[in-house]
């Protein structure tokens, strides 16, 4: 007898080994408290930008937020439950936007890409999410005499560089407000799957929120710097599956760098909050 | 303004950069030949195993074929023209299985799994064809006094050894006839894709076909041996994001080998005939 | 004109192209203060051993010491500035003993083997300070529940697995007196580099001494645990270039085992004051 | 009682676990047929250089060969008995070169230094060879639409780029004259291992020869072809351990291209015909 699926359990591909294991679904089914881990450091360089360029990297029903200020931030996450206990990088390119549709209304941070280094983390984000995650190399950074240096490659082409020195601590008074102030309702992202066979339709095509709220997120330090970012120009043949992406990147108009940050937090959320725009 | 999608060009997230760049649509659109590229050397391990159990890893509307024969199938390719001349391998378990939908009735080798060590590739593979890929690593054999020893792991954990000997070359006369007695329309799969914040529920859910013909392949030599595979019991901890898989295929039972073979090919497809089941 | 090598520098293969740079030598012959950097996190653990077993693995001039105590430490190190601020991983096996020379009687912790992922500074550590060290893989721990998990491979081959649970922090208070409980004089290693086409015989071969004493080291946080640790049986076929060193380590006996630690540090030495012993 | 090196026997640190393994010594002190293996594809390109620039690389007794002409070779190998049928890949720079010592007169290659992606096979060229043997990332060339594309990294710095097209094949009646071109004594070396403690001094220092002759080597196809090379200058912190060997070779003047090469061949030696040069 073939398989059936069961009732209110979760499936990826491939569906033929039983319920899927990821960050929303565990063994038997157990979800994960994401209480005192898992455990990020995160580092972000902020410019103002050319709102026409953002625009176009934009698609229906979106538009842009109240500055055109592009964040690029690159995070470093340890002490995974859903891993039991390992732990990936992540580096996103994201600026404020709005999205109108039918029902929904909302404001927040558009995630143009998010690079991953674990292809595990990656499948799960696109297909049940919708976060448009793509794999590169993303190596621990480089920490020398007060200058953090971020770096991220494919197959030994490195395409970006960011660089961050002249820290300084934010008081833990100030950390909790500081933290708040990235406001708006969540993030934003645009699920796509294409349809087998018809190429250029598509199965799946919707706009996707990820609410703000992260409750047991806890900002255990907060630091404040002068950063900058460069994105290298790339051939087709440096970047055959992503010169695209990197290209865009580059040529993104930088008209003058909003600082940069070191977020240190625990805790996290399983993101089964994440929900299709309307 | 916000992007629109160009008719007829195909699409994958980010779908932000422009069309995306893939096995079937290249710079500009362009489509690649895999006339004299990619070059694979393919080892596969075949053995009887149960068919109750091969049943159970089956979705509606599959059965398992004539025989219930495992064939485990591991590939190193290289050259691959919408990788700029990268490489990348794979690993795969199937056996043969009859579809009948309401309009199709189709034979073929049903793709349980299909591990690879490059994200780029997994991507399309999973969104555009349908095929149940996953990311391990796949380092090269280890080739020692007459032995090839293949072998595959996920974050350190060693889950798979694959090793044949006594190879003997397939005289060139019978190469032809022997690599085409793999009969029946072609390879099947199991398409699916979760629904954003309805957890359990499918976007995307459809049995698929690549058909059998790859006229661009031409098989350079070929080989035939006496192997054994070995997958190895996994805890959660081990491998949580796939132990489930891991350990159905340590626990199917193996009957008897039925043979192993190693071939090298040049040449490919693009694949762009996948197509829906019915 | 050849090269004449400069008066005072250190030289290192090739030496072709001007005084080595390394941890004792920077760019221009500069040393490196070590202040506020390296970050280290080490974990170790111990166990009572058979005196007999280590006995067998001292060389002429060496004895136990007190008691047979094995302590394997696994340091996680980052922000080194030889390096302009990257890290790299160690894995070391030492136990107490006691050398008797012509001029030295120094006691300490004998290092049987220091694994490190980073061939630069295994090359420097082998040449420069006579540390016995060689490669291997040492991803990031793995921490769950309370646990963490360290481990090490070589080509995929896992060989040793380190767990600790049940951590205790160490009050600031007892820190001081703790860190420095481990007497002696410092690290004792051997020396030993073959001469070209004379196999069997030895260019350079004598003991040599790390002192003590680190004082840019400062002690961050202790905590004490329960851990065990497993060295895995491996063939020739496994680890042909260390199997020997890796089934000594497995066919040790472990009697009981005597607690387990972390550490969390910054600064060091250059270990410029490492001296060969008589 | 602490253990005794059995004479005859080669060590290596660390010296505590026996006889050491690798290439001239396996388990039990057996031997390496090196008879049908390992297999090697070698690129090489070459140019005609500055013979000044090219002296100031050369140690005191040796002079640079009739012609200027520096090879840039990269070769991945693979079915190495002495590590059970692993593989790794090499980046060799050299040139012709005369040493005059008090006894011996040889001409060959002078090998300023091999980046090897092994370890294993780095520690035991330099010790026990004298090769100026250092790590970096040599990953599978890539080969798209008859150009072979070779690289080099260091902790994601790419330093080297091998391009090379227009590939004849040398027919086979000509491969045998072709391959034995390479005329002189072997390839040169200087090994040097710095003395503990004090700084700046030698515990070895000597020419060394690796002499021609490799009986059991048999080319299997020979190409021909016209290629580049390029060094990319690297700043400290991008090449913290050898920027100054990248940058010598950056700097390196190029006349004038002669040619590129592609040899597979099959079979070794264990090179322990190696010897001291006086």
């Amino acid at each position: 007898m073939s398989y059936k699926f069961q009732a209110g359990k979760m499936y990826r591909m491939p569906t033929h080994f039983g319920p899927s294991l990821g960050p929303r679904q565990g063994e038997g089914g157990r979800k994960y408290d994401n209480l005192e881990s898992p455990k990020m450091t995160a580092f972000s360089v902020s410019f103002l930008s050319n709102r026409e360029q953002l625009e176009e990297l934009l698609p229906e029903g979106f538009a842009v937020g109240a500055e055109p200020v592009v964040t690029v931030a690159i995070q470093y996450v340890t002490e995974i439950e859903w891993l039991a206990g390992h732990g990936y990088n992540t580096l996103g390119v994201s600026f404020p936007a709005v999205f109108t549709g039918k029902k929904d209304h909302v404001t927040g941070n558009f995630l143009t890409v998010l690079w991953e280094n674990l292809t595990d983390a990656i499948i799960r984000g696109r297909e049940e999410l919708g976060f448009s995650k793509i794999y590169c190399e993303i190596p621990e950074p480089r920490i020398y005499q007060g200058q953090t240096h971020c770096f991220a490659s494919w197959m030994g082409f490195k395409f970006m560089d960011l660089k961050i020195e002249n820290w300084k601590q934010v008081p833990a008074e100030e950390v909790s407000s500081a933290a708040n102030k990235q406001n708006g309702d969540g993030t934003l992202h645009y699920k796509y799957i294409p349809k087998t066979g018809e190429w250029g339709k598509a199965d799946v095509a919707y706009a996707v929120l990820t609410p703000y709220d992260i409750p047991n997120r806890v900002v255990k330090e907060m630091w404040q710097g002068e950063g900058t970012v460069r994105f290298y120009k790339a051939a087709w043949e440096d970047l055959p599956t992503q010169c695209n992406i990197v290209n865009t990147f580059h040529n993104l108009e930088i008209k003058e760098y909003r600082g940069a940050t070191m977020v240190k937090t625990t805790g996290a959320k399983d993101l089964s909050d994440q929900r299709i725009l309307q």
